[in-house]
């Protein structure tokens, strides 16, 4: 059966954004104590990094993320408390949907158009999933 | 407490997606019987709108929706029974969400920046949201 990937985004006030690559950028921060490091992991300039981080400081109540000293990330990086809670309830929110959602999500897979083993004739997927 | 609004996507298989565009459009087509009426309805020229009805139509395997005859959308268009289970189920994923997801969704939404009434000194939401 053909995979379904899921996005999650969630609309803040202000139409600020928090969805799957912010959320990676901060698990790579975590990973490699740097925002230089994690951009580059993901092939994102440090300007563009940065930018990201501080767009997310921006729109929680406190810093997801704190630089030390030394400027320019030469001090490092860390996620904060705040941060890695938030990434951990982004990430319970979509493990819920592979969870519970699972029934939802494979009768969507099911419907997609490729290959499958064929069905017998006159055999409907909708109507026989519902029954 | 501010309000998150979630939006969820499918990446299916070749990069195609459903998401929020297709599925408010799946619904109005519901709603106005026409393709054309539905794209009106989201500001979307005629053409917009019949390419993502075949983009969707293409991704499952069996379409989502029905023209009628007598082309350009004169004769009207049904949402299938495959497009009216599909849009269910994906509702079904985000009502999931936001009923079984509350407490994480509730956490996010005290995390944000906007005004809120102020916590004592000293505590901090994070460590309280887990004693």
């Amino acid at each position: 059966m053909p995979a379904i990937r899921l996005q999650l985004r969630l609309v803040l006030p202000g139409n600020k954004t928090f969805g799957p690559g912010k959320a990676e950028l901060l698990e790579l921060i975590a990973a490699h104590g740097s925002i230089a490091a994690a951009g580059r992991a993901m092939k994102m300039s440090y300007k563009r990094a940065w930018g990201l981080v501080e767009e997310m400081n921006a729109a929680f109540r406190a810093p997801l993320v704190v630089a030390g000293r030394g400027g320019a990330d030469r001090g490092g990086a860390q996620v904060t408390d705040l941060g890695q809670e938030v990434l951990a309830r982004y990430r319970a929110l979509l493990a819920r949907l592979e969870g519970e959602g699972r029934q939802d999500l494979d009768f969507l897979s099911f419907s997609l158009a490729e290959p499958h083993s064929p069905l017998p004739e006159g055999e409907n997927p909708v109507m026989s999933e519902r029954t």
